[in-house]
């Protein structure tokens, strides 16, 4: 059989995004034994740097053994116990996986449906916790990854927690491009994933668990009805008992501690600035060349951009091209913007000038050859890029 | 920070088993997206291989994304409904594992409990169904790694299909090191791990469906109480619709990808017969040392050694000298054989003479040091090695 090769791709979509070079040596490190105390120091000192980028002092704090959404699925079935009344703000594709994931787990889910592109105020969070006092858990998207919106949460945890309720927050598009602040924003649990803004490939799900939640846990009625996902379990095995649980996926937990490294190395709150300019030097670019962004700018996500793809031009032609003769990955929208919108990640090791150059020319070329009048002259990026150099 | 680096062991304990440089280097390939065409391709060809290590003509034939006890847990969510009658065969560990998880997912489990080191007949597998006429799941372990038994199953799909249940097979320590023949011996479900004989990192489960089980989850009353778990969104991935569900962990396929590659440019009946050859060989070893096997040689398995510890010497002690001095990981036991054998891996590409050799040069030093009697003068192994060379 022939060695796998890959072919080069400029990973700009919504995740994964590209992982360096210096992860990805370290993944091809010799594997050790997940009881090795060689093993188990690498594994203590990425829960020591997790707590760094959640914000948080939580002892628990650690990678769960599979993608972002096994992080999510640790968190509820965790959480909930049948019957449990579970608000869930549904402002995209993964505020709805949320409810889908509690209803199976016998939640009496309470939805707070908003638009594509919106925002839940604080008020309408409110009003819905006064009309379902018995709430047990609200669970919201941070950064919703479907529409490219940043979900303002100051205020939400005294909100949930004066009625006796957790706050459970999915920070799968935000941990390592955008200050989390888990402790001072009162979140009680939240789930993120590696292939996004921590520049680690797809694989594991840090997840930090706080007392309140422990509480919650320690107080269940009935078991949780999963094996894999027992927290009580999982805890042992990173406490000091160090009992077997599962094997860990070692060569991913080798990936996510260096690039755990790169990101204290370049210093956490450089790393979120980078995300932030990069993105409005994106926003400026997409703008000059004439496209539209679907977010207003207050509420505009820096680690994905989703722009309103010109009308007559065909969504998936567009990303075709962009693949086949660039070699670049974007994607297109999810739901109700399915084919009306692209999506643009600006994402760990993608969130640099240099590479919102690469996709901004090929994008200019493709919409042109699609027939789109795209305004000439130099755009706004390039006069940052030329003002600021390559970041 | 420091990159980071790690000690260079020996893993001939039962897994994670050594990762080849070839391997460990096809995981460090660029990443690609879940979506991209060129990805969809290694996972179509990774799904074909298992299908040949399998031994199945499954169409869903896939790793699952975690570690072997996820590929438990999705086989359990996805056949089990609350109130089902499952027996659960528990000659070990693993087969506790089982029952424990099936019964947290509301089953109503009857456990064959088998002392430690034995196996279950078909008899008393069928005097447990007499008895349980409503069984709707019958679950077992092929290859016990907590005690090293061969578990036998000519002759089971018979008995559990004539009763209207479901056979699921436990195959973490068999696949890819000895035969599985899914098909031919009617296995309805099986899953595995990668870190065992397949030789790629721990991080997924490969996975096979057949026809009856499809049947049943398609009869479900209930959804699985598991969203990251659903196999019939994650069917529609591996189908032709593409529709996506969770970003797969792409690197980890990528090693998967290249460790199937080595096994079958190998050949698979070469690699079992490898398995098998340096088994006898170590067991000779052994043996030839003063000390005793655990399991008759008859339902022995070949891919993990157990092995009685002599009197007066310690079990922590042994290993920590071998990964200390010698740099080798070996295992102890669990449950009641915690503190009493030894756990030896015959996995991979640790499956090598040369291997069993180092380890048992390693083994006879650390023994003689503990006060223990090694008999002197050429050991059945070192003359298996002198007249067969370095395999």
């Amino acid at each position: 059989m022939p060695r796998l090769e890959v072919p080069e791709r400029l990973l700009l979509g919504p995740g994964p995004s590209p992982v360096s070079e210096r992860v990805r040596q370290a993944m091809a490190q010799p594997l050790l034994g997940h009881m090795d105390p060689a093993f188990l120091a690498i594994v203590d000192r990425v829960q020591e740097q997790l707590r760094l980028v959640f914000g948080t002092s939580n002892p628990l704090t650690f990678p769960v053994s599979g993608t972002g959404s096994a992080g999510m699925e640790m968190s509820l079935v965790t959480l909930i116990e049948p019957g449990d009344v579970v608000v869930v703000v549904q402002q995209g594709v993964f505020g709805q996986r949320l409810a889908d994931a509690a209803a199976r787990l016998g939640a009496e889910v309470v939805p707070i449906a908003i638009p594509f592109g919106g925002i839940c105020s604080i008020k309408t969070l409110t009003e819905t916790l006064d009309q379902h006092p018995q709430v047990r858990l609200v669970a919201v998207v941070k950064a919703e990854t479907s529409t490219g919106v940043l979900q303002p949460l100051d205020g939400w945890a005294e909100v949930v927690h004066d009625r006796g309720a957790l706050l459970l927050v999915d920070t799968v598009t935000a941990l390592g491009g955008l200050p989390v602040h888990a402790d001072a924003m009162g979140f009680d649990v939240s789930f993120s994933g590696t292939q996004k803004c921590l520049a680690a490939p797809p694989g594991l799900a840090p997840m930090t668990v706080g007392t309140r939640a422990l509480e919650r846990i320690q107080a269940r009625e009935h078991q949780a009805p999963s094996w894999y996902f027992d927290l009580s379990a999982i805890s042992q095995y990173l406490g000091k008992s160090r009992a077997y649980h599962h094997t860990a996926p070692i060569s991913m937990i080798y990936a996510l501690a260096e690039a755990l490294n790169m990101i204290l190395d370049e210093g956490l709150e450089n790393v979120w600035t980078r995300h932030r300019q990069v993105a409005e030097s994106l926003w400026a670019g997409l703008e000059a060349m004439g496209l539209e962004m679907m977010v207003p700018r207050e509420h505009r996500l820096p680690t994905v951009a989703t722009v309103r793809i010109p009308d007559g031009v065909d969504d998936k032609r567009v990303r075709q091209r962009l693949l086949d003769q660039y070699q670049i990955e974007i994607a297109g929208g999810l739901g109700p913007w399915a084919g009306k919108i692209l999506r643009i990640g600006v994402m760990g090791q993608g969130a640099k000038i240099s590479h919102m150059m690469t996709l901004l020319n090929a994008l200019r070329e493709v919409l042109h050859a699609e027939g789109f009048a795209v305004p000439s002259g130099l755009t706004a990026l390039e006069e940052t890029y030329q003002k600021a150099g390559q970041r």
